[in-house]
């Protein structure tokens, strides 16, 4: 069904944890397009989610690893590399989590603790990812590594609290670590800037779905869904990209660009339909 | 009432057109901050608008100018000299004008003499400006030239029409007069990018007033007003900001850095009223 | 040797000149991913170019048109539509020409009459192509247009003149109809930033192939060629990039986001040789 | 010499080490302004630093701090509010450090450790900074609050190192708290990105001075000094910029907007000098 976009491709994918997961169709479809893998996930999500039904399916194999760990790191490059036959062409990014989020701390609550384990887990585990696979030189010339992400590091949202801020660190590293890999080896570093869209962690935040109908109808291609950025995905590992780096992709359907559209202003007028005069023209305080 | 921030500075004044005009403000303000000016608009707008009133209050001279015409400008650069004895140290740009929008013309319909007219009238003008002006050698060393624009130049908001364009090139136009002019003379150019205002041109947008509803709702300080855009004007003009040029300053309020605020969302759900199930979660269409 | 990324698309390809355009790369690498074509260009480029061996090379037709006239925009879609077999998947703009750079006029000396014409041929003709795709409903549902520009519209590079204003309004029309076309036929609008290209039209500016080379070692990859060019445009053209809509898309090594390389810093600090002193000390001024 | 803008104003200054440091002439302009404040430091700082003597010469007192410690924090504002006799109106965050910069570890080989050092000083700090103060309810309605970054944020500069994730975690943090701070106290937080200046901090820099040269060249007015960003720094803590924040404020004469100035291509290309032809005409390799 592909177009052999990623033949004779070797990647690995991180955090696929179900169905739902952006990493989940990441996978099916860069095998689609030819490429083998190897996924990688933390202990505790491969034991408890069903990551084996994928890796089961697309005939690959799970190395387990906490991102944060550069010695689990190591180990998912070296095995990646045996297992595969040799160096990695293209690497997803797909972690984060927030103990503030989950805790229900506000951004003017912050434990702190807390924040360095949301950094370590969304955004320190990313350079640690690219430093491990440069010092191993675990990636072909001209390899691609994405990072997802999320238009909260530039525009605040309510509810996405710390996030916001280890994404704008994770969008930095790609920039960061994007010169050096480029300059060295010609290894592409880019993230993409998903639409909200409703994995498990997605759901997770305050107010999502609310964000994600706000999203939808602000987008004039509506919000981009999980197989949309599979198949970016796939673009962006794939050798038409070769000379796209250190850039932050919005993927969302136009949203970045909106200001206002006239469809979401249509629902927002209808809030004021009980303050309208007998007129009907709406009454601002 | 003053901090002397412009004494002895010398200005023009571009679009007071009547009290709820921007332009109008910073004319007031500058003068109350120890500025000497004159006062320029199109000969209808002098005629017919208010701006007689203005020029008598501040006790300065009008000197009406079609913004378009190159001899109007040279006009205005040469009598401002005379009149205030001396270069300028500051200008205000505060034009702008869509036929199309004025005739309804939506944008996948637009009439492109009308287009034209919307570049001459609102960006154009502001290059003619510039050259006429240092043709002229009519600013100061350090001085500081700033035209009016708006966030739809980033982001499309429905009805804003080809004045998104127009106000695009406007800041364009800022960034490149502002090298040449800043190498050569140290004249900064800049411009600010204030919140939706209700003036006499604003209220002219479609569907305006809900969209000055929503911003004021997203923008954690609210909308700037007049009153304060003067104020930032002052600032721009004064010797304490030197080193900025070729910016577009955002004056808003903080909208341009928001992507979701909980008052714009919690007035937004409102919309759904209608449309809960028996316990009250929205049924997404 | 393509991967049939395009198979079945139908698509315009506006302003391949010689064997040097990108638009000729793109047109060559959209047949070879399966679409087929028509070709457009200026009556005298037509006559005077090279385009008759690419249309033959291709099998594919010319329909010359001035990108200003409208009608002869209509008249290319209707032509296309017909050569075709039905609406179109796909269209290029490559199109951009300032008299006032050929003439040697200076940006603080331009002939407003030359700058509308800069703005009719590189900006406004975007969005006639964009008014009468539409209005001709010739661009099939989810279809992709692209249009090319320059880093210079967000950042000035001296030389660029009136071309920075021009690109800095074409990639406004892009989002502001990007808009508009989305919402109503999910037609996608982008525009692609590459990186200085030796083209025909590059060679134009001056003291381009300095900036070539202090772009070359900017870029952490190195400058995009237009061989990477067309197939990045292969890849916007493609279902794959379905939700991508209303952005700028830097192509470019990794040159946008960089401040400054080691490699181009050593470049520059042999500039200093002849003012060392006897230590080897850079002597700053 | 001032002009009262911030007559009967309170505020902290942080990271004032000695006559070079931007802090140290903020802390002076202020005071000429109208203001009283307290300054603070690390204690290591204090004892070895000069700090004790503009102390004396603004007549104010120093408050020690290490501003990773929430404690070190919460005593600052305390007696900071004891003192200065009610609430504060501005703070400056001008706090920065990279372990692995001072190490001399690269980019591809950081010390994670470090690195969590770099961010808890160098971003951290001014979330515990925001927290702290709102916690306490120490800043007026309509407080500003400023900390000074760098564009390495946005754009890779070689060498600059982690510090560039950690700016770009800093201006994150001031958009996310901006919002939280704006909506409940209309406190404004904002960052200025100021040019390279020679500071302590800023030698440290791995060519650091080429850097300069580079951004003196490229910017119309050259690099903005400490001096003008004393200037700054008084203008976005008085009342004339009311209604901005969240912003990240380029000033740097220009440089943010450029692509390339004359001047800088002018000295660039006299590193080709040993490289032309004979009729002078640069040999690219």
């Amino acid at each position: 069904m592909g177009n052999n976009l990623l033949k004779g491709k070797k990647g690995i994918v991180f955090g696929a944890l179900n169905e739902m997961s952006i990493a989940w169709k990441v996978a099916e479809r860069v095998v689609e397009e030819g490429a083998t893998i190897t996924l990688s996930n933390t202990p505790i999500a491969v034991r408890m989610g069903t990551t084996n039904a994928l890796a089961e399916k697309l005939n690959c194999q799970i190395i387990p690893a906490d991102a944060t760990s550069v010695e689990d790191l190591e180990n998912v490059f070296k095995q990646s590399m045996e297992i595969l036959g040799g160096k990695v062409d293209f690497v997803l990014h797909s972690i984060g989590m927030s103990p503030n989020v989950r805790k229900k701390r506000t951004y003017d609550d912050l434990d702190y603790s807390m924040l360095n384990t949301t950094l370590d887990i969304s955004a320190i585990s990313f350079h640690k990812m690219l430093q491990v696979a440069k010092k191993l030189d675990a990636i072909n010339e001209w390899g691609s590594i994405v990072a997802l992400t999320y238009i909260a590091a530039q525009r605040t949202m309510y509810g996405y609290n710390d996030m916001a801020d280890a994404k704008a660190m994770l969008e930095s590293i790609a920039r960061s670590f994007g010169y050096i890999y480029g300059r060295e080896h010609h290894v592409r570093v880019n993230t993409i800037s998903q639409s909200p869209t409703m994995t498990t962690a997605g759901s997770g935040v305050k107010g999502f779905d609310s964000l994600v109908d706000f999203s939808e109808r602000m987008s004039p291609l509506g919000n981009a869904t999980a197989d949309d950025c599979a198949n970016y995905c796939v673009v962006m590992f794939s050798d038409l990209t070769k000379k796209v780096t250190m850039q932050n992709l919005f993927h969302d359907g136009g949203f970045s660009s909106m200001g206002m559209s006239f469809r979401a202003m249509e629902q927002y007028l209808k809030s004021f339909d009980g303050i309208k005069d007998k007129d009907g023209n709406i009454i601002y305080g």
